[in-house]
């Protein structure tokens, strides 16, 4: 059986303890239904994870019936990539960055960055950040993961670049996904990339329904990014980021 | 601007001509307002498709608004896998195979074989069948396909392994994705079979939610297929065929 995971803040953590918020108590005494000596996973969403052991609070002001919870070890699960994937995505129509928030959770992504591009049709609310964040805590928990993508609030995909263009890390990589050229596909450039093995950021963007405009093309290209082709079919703008997230994760985790 | 595509039955097709049911008709002049000498693409959905260009109906009992279609030329767009891809996937539970299907056709899935394993919550309708083959046929135009995937009525992983045990073809491999195990990466699996690069077919088999016991773990490995792992997190049953197609997909259209 899994053990079930909680993301605790960082001032909850005090030496060998960890201070339940009441809410956290309640979930896991009442609703879980653990008691003392069970265990579970307590994690900070910044990587890091404790098992975990339910116990009776010996503080003199506590009432008999209350538990703590005390650390038993460090997890070191390898859940998390090696390498610190940025996903920049255009927002596709209606809900469907929900989907992608969630999936690409899953698939280890470390931080979103959505865009309003040309062709983009949605502008989104300001409480969809806090929404997508939600998912993305959901996720990470689901999928066992110890990191929790961080969201920003969407900007426009020329601001992005002007953002990115003074980056100039030689040890970030950034990939523009476009359909219907001649470029390399994206897996060819991972594995050429790879040789310098200690690549520690990539940062791949991708487009909305209709795919980007030439001049955004131009435009990236000249903010160092790199265009790279992800098959010869055309995907839908919730499917592509996942593909490339699928093939980032697979060129870190398989053995090369 | 990208022609609209339409798949037709073979019998629509006579020589150089394109009989268009009624409703086709009505939907590429009244809904898509194309006229006389306007072009769209027709497929058969077996991997061959056409330029074709609307004209007036010349026959004598047409009324005088009707038009017909007639063959330009041949359409050779590689945007077919060179690998036939069969997708053996226990049902999700809810409408979760409808994204499968969908996501699966752009990722250049040949077959869809549903099945219902152990841990399977869903037993679906018989009218689901319909509507899955519906979803396939959209998104096999939207995303420029030639074939439309077929999908199998549901039968039990027992008896699919029952009928693949007596594939015992060397040039099909076959693959079953497991969590939480020591197995090989499939992208190392898949790139060790492409040394031999004529394989032909792959089959590849992703568990419910909660995975497969492991009877049927057991079970599949003697029928002849190889557990392999799609990484470190926890993927869920509507991501991970995502994950496994992309990876196949890739491998094959990557330069080697």
């Amino acid at each position: 059986m899994q053990l079930q995971r909680l993301v605790v803040k960082a001032e909850q953590l005090q030496n060998e303890h960890v201070r339940l918020e009441p809410s956290q108590l309640h979930y896991l005494q009442r609703v879980l239904r653990l008691g003392v000596g069970d265990r579970f996973i307590a994690m900070d969403g910044e990587g890091h994870a404790w098992l975990a052991t339910l116990k009776p609070l010996t503080d003199s002001l506590a009432q008999a019936t209350s538990m703590q919870a005390t650390i038993l070890e460090p997890i070191t699960a390898p859940t998390e990539l090696a390498v610190r994937v940025t996903l920049v995505a255009a927002l596709p129509k209606g809900n469907g960055f929900d989907e992608v928030v969630r999936q690409s959770t899953e698939l280890g992504v470390d931080q979103l960055l959505p865009v309003i591009s040309d062709r983009t049709l949605l502008n989104p609310s300001p409480q969809k950040l806090d929404r997508w964040q939600r998912i993305a805590n959901e996720a990470a928990e689901q999928s066992e993961r110890l990191c929790v993508p961080h969201i920003t609030a969407p900007i426009s995909f020329t601001a992005h670049l002007q953002q990115t263009c003074s980056q100039t890390d030689s040890r970030l990589q950034k990939y523009l996904c476009v359909a219907r050229g001649s470029t390399p596909h994206l897996l060819n450039c991972l594995q050429a990339s790879m040789s310098d093995a200690s690549l520690p950021q990539v940062m791949i963007a991708i487009g909305p329904e209709g795919g980007w405009t030439d001049a955004e093309v131009a435009a990236a290209i000249d903010a160092g990014y790199q265009p790279v082709s992800l098959g010869s079919r055309i995907l839908r703008a919730v499917t592509a980021p996942l593909v490339a997230l699928s093939l980032i994760a697979a060129v870190w985790e398989s053995e090369r």
